[in-house]
């Protein structure tokens, strides 16, 4: 059963810069104790009441009755108990009800619930992403009426942007909203893989859809962002009408089967009104309103990465500790058979899986303070922290859900065949962990937002500043001389002029007009970038605190797993020209 | 919907050596003109038949009641018309109505049953097997009973090793039998993970069972192999009175849910007499018949590792030529959508799928052959080629599965959201794919088996051979001068050196008694081996026809994927020390 690594987390966030902040009070009077508080008694609810509910929250799924969805048995009590603590209200705006904690914290957190199981965790993401949408783009009005119930998590908050025709291409959407003339507006349309679109944990659901008004310019300069609540708001806060927006069906999924993913939809009632909506941000803007929500958005699926990650991680350790066959290296003639654990090749699964793991989840507490950090300062040191927030961002949703998918299936192998029985739950982790690398943005298109809009990104500084700050910390290995961490110093600076030497071809593609090579390097560039950040971070985390464990893990990182890095190197900077030969003689095929 | 791929499947054929050793009338009088004949028969049936089968087959899985197990609906016709049409008895021995065909058409036609459903081309499989091993070492009197039905499929075999404590480890196992002093066993004991173990296809199965007598000795050399059938089978071959081994329980599992995968009991029934059995080879030395058995099946189950992933690849170049979303490079402003596989992240994706499918096909393919050749051939020769399918094997199993998965993975990642969904059979590909490596030997134990057991054969001298075979096709890769290979014989000549530089390494840490050291090398060399031979076959495929297609293909395989081959030869020989170090820190943690 899953529990929280506190003290993994909690090294992690002092590595990407927490102590110090908190030291620095950036984040007020938030205190380190306060802090340590708060990660105790998240990792207990995580532990002691979502886990124990993952498996069978997996096997029951959710239930579609005549526009209603039941929600897995446990799972309305769950949400209200998890809601009743507090934990929605972390980091929302205090004037309507939060506490106003940075991000680093909530990431924390999230990571937590989504050990215990990314089914639940999506409910309360989706609203965060909903509550920051409106506290930056909404009016007075709708923020006093909607945030409170948002933020404590008496109601829940939906993401509508996908149709059929419009995944990754949002400007083909065609959704549509009108004009009422008395301020609000009839939205019109379906939406699809909206989670927790409709379900039975809490009174009223506010969906975030997407539209198009009548006179909009096509394609993405003439979408809107609307606010739809299932039952509309009487003056007091109090739910009043229902709304012109159902539930026609949910899907059939490999994974997070407690989620229900709904397709909505709007205005399609008796009366031909439309379902009834209010503007949030301005006319046709909709599109930068929603990627505030899709920023964190990402974030927090990266951590759906780490989280699904480390969860397989513990799985896969506790049985190989548990199981014994076969007799490893050094066993004696008449030894019993020994834990798996004893043989290399297990060793190294579970090396790999727990490096992965650690590198994925400092990338993502970097890119979480690199968010607090952009908030709490301002002009240029506001911009850094901006621009670190946007490099990081792809990296970490992408990097930490492709390893999140790779330690997942390492864990069913680490188990054998039990590990393909699902009473295990080793082979839902794999199935859970498979949506990640997909919605919030595929992880190609965060690999073509990190090559083509990340590297350009202030003449292309935030990025060189960035592999300098990595840079820095090889040397600061070097010079530690600790025998622990073996060649780590060697192998991580040769990944690290992987990366700039891939960045700087990058750019350069890009700045000559060579648009389609550049993007053929995107996905290895992605790759190359987490991996070789993910060896920067455990070589400072190892630096930061000692720890044999740690130095261990990191030179096994370093001189295993960093070896990839030149590999994808060579891919982007030598693999576009087979790969557009290839690519036209399939296409034409 | 899953379409043999007859062109390729033929063209791999010929690479591997088919059509020399046809011309050479190594097979007797098998024509080309008929393995053409049979290749288009069975691609009709696993596309007409099979494949449509496979998502409902999915869907419903087995039943179990009162001991009987209910197979989707459409399975036992399927089954029964497969064998009618003679494909079972494909390879068997013509004297017991086999058609004694090679191996490489076995496994070309195994290819088209597992691309149609892995979860059925299963039970053929298992049969196969259990065939084999009849044929190698039961008595006349067994044969002459037993193998008619097993050879027209009439019956279907099973094989039974695995029990709660005894996976990998063979070792370790309970089940018992005692002699009844009539020439017949009495057997007792329990079975798990018995594939097919019980079924409503057949009038009767045939269960190949190892057990440990009383005075057998410990360990693996106290176990031996009994034939316990479900029915007991009359003089004149007709089914006879009901065994006491019984099914006991259905695995739920993550994928191949059409195959009943079952725990047996042999001999808990109320006469206290056992599960009737009879010996098949010797007293003690049943492990060695087994593995007459399980080393066929596990390049059969590398075929289930190339058939599913060519069915994923198949699935996502459909998709991606139908799907619009975003502008592909090069497109005018006002251009419609792009079909997605104009996308130069998608054609990375799907050449990836398609290097790596063609490249484990390559292997199994070589090692069909060798074993062939190994069949018609005497003394050295017979050697060569023994040495050859032995070091080959371990590849063909762990190398094409572990691509299985990776691509299976690859092709829901094409899908986008779409892949997610279970109707659109992307990810019953993935959970399918998921089993192969695991049975029939981990990945683990065949990295392992590779270097420990094959890489020491004959001093060696096998693999210098094959390394010494890979490097002409480099030479005569060079030699040919072809524009359309770009760099592949530069970048096939690092890698058959990185592949031989590990290969030297291995040998002489384990000459040396460093074996902790060798077997923290053993995945990566795997790995390693596979990716350097399938680029070289890939190389000698585009020499053997000329093709632009396969031109294009084989130099994105060589100028992106064997760029892998650097990283894990520096993981086989610098990457032990950093593995048992940090392995030792989390065994003690």
């Amino acid at each position: 059963m899953y529990r929280a690594p506190i003290k993994d987390i909690a090294h992690s966030l002092k590595v990407a810069g927490l102590a110090e902040a908190l030291e620095e009070k950036r984040f007020g009077d938030l205190s380190a104790d306060l802090v340590d508080a708060i990660l105790d008694e998240a990792a207990k609810f995580a532990g002691e009441r979502i886990a124990p509910l993952a498996e069978s929250g997996d096997k029951h799924g959710a239930t579609l009755e005549n526009g209603n969805v039941t929600t897995a048995p446990g799972w309305t009590g769950l949400y209200r108990d998890w809601a009743a603590g507090g934990w929605n209200a972390l980091t929302g705006d205090e004037a309507y009800g939060g506490q106003g904690l940075p991000t680093m914290l909530s990431v924390a957190v999230s990571e937590m619930w989504n050990g215990g199981s990314l089914a639940f965790a999506l409910a309360p993401m989706l609203t965060m992403g909903a509550v920051e949408a409106l506290e930056k783009h909404a009016s007075d009005e709708l923020k006093k009426l909607y945030l409170p119930k948002l933020i404590s998590g008496e109601w829940t908050g939906t993401m509508n942007l996908t149709e059929p025709q419009a995944g990754s291409d949002l400007g083909a959407l065609k959704a549509r909203a009108t004009r009422n003339g008395d301020g609000t507006y009839s939205l019109f349309g379906q939406k699809i893989f909206i989670t927790y679109g409709e379900h039975d944990m809490t009174d009223n659901i506010v969906h975030l859809v997407l539209a198009r008004l009548p006179d909009a310019p096509a394609g993405t300069k003439g979408i809107s962002l609307f606010l739809v609540p299932k039952f509309l708001v009487n003056a007091d806060g109090s739910p009043g009408k229902r709304n012109d927006v159902f539930c026609a069906g949910i899907e059939h999924k490999l994974g997070i089967h407690a989620s229900p993913t709904c397709t909505m939809i709007y205005g399609d009632g008796t009366s031909g009104e439309g379902a009834r909506g209010w503007l949030v941000g301005e006319e046709n803007r909709g599109l930068a309103c929603m990627f505030t929500m899709m920023n964190n958005a990402r974030l927090l699926v990266g951590m759906q990465g780490v989280a699904v990650a480390e969860a397989a991680y513990q799985k896969a350790l506790a049985f190989a500790r548990e199981r014994r066959q076969g007799r490893a290296p050094g066993s004696k003639p008449g030894d019993a058979m020994s834990p798996i654990i004893e043989h290399p090749d297990i060793q190294r699964t579970l090396l790999t899986m727990k490096g992965l793991t650690q590198g994925a989840r400092a990338i993502a507490y970097a890119c979480a303070h690199a968010l607090d950090m952009a908030r709490v300062s301002e002009n240029d040191e506001a911009r850094h922290w901006t621009d670190r927030a946007s490099l990081l961002t792809p990296v970490a949703k992408a990097f930490a859900t492709d390893i999140g998918v790779d330690v997942a299936s390492l864990g069913i192998q680490v188990h054998g065949g039990m590990g393909f029985i699902e009473e295990t739950g080793a082979a839902r982790l794999l199935r859970d962990a498979r949506i990640a690398p997909i919605y919030e943005g595929t992880n190609g298109i965060q690999a073509i937002d990190l090559v083509q809009r990340k590297l350009p990104l202030g003449n292309g500084e935030p990025v060189k500043t960035y592999i300098a700050e990595l840079r820095a910390i090889v040397e600061e290995t070097a010079a530690s001389n600790r025998a622990g961490l073996g060649d780590t110093a060697t192998c991580l600076a040769f990944a690290i002029a992987d990366l700039e030497e891939a960045t700087l071809y990058l750019q350069e593609a890009l700045a000559d007009g060579r648009q389609a090579e550049a993007l053929c390097g995107a996905t290895p560039y992605l790759r190359l970038f987490g991996l070789a950040a993910g060896g920067a971070y455990l070589a400072k985390g190892a630096l930061t605190e000692e720890d044999a464990g740690r130095d261990a893990l990191c030179r096994f990182y370093a001189e295993n797993l960093l070896r990839e890095t030149n590999a994808l190197k060579h891919r982007v900077i030598g693999g576009a020209d087979s790969l557009l030969a290839a690519g036209a003689a399939l296409r034409d095929s």
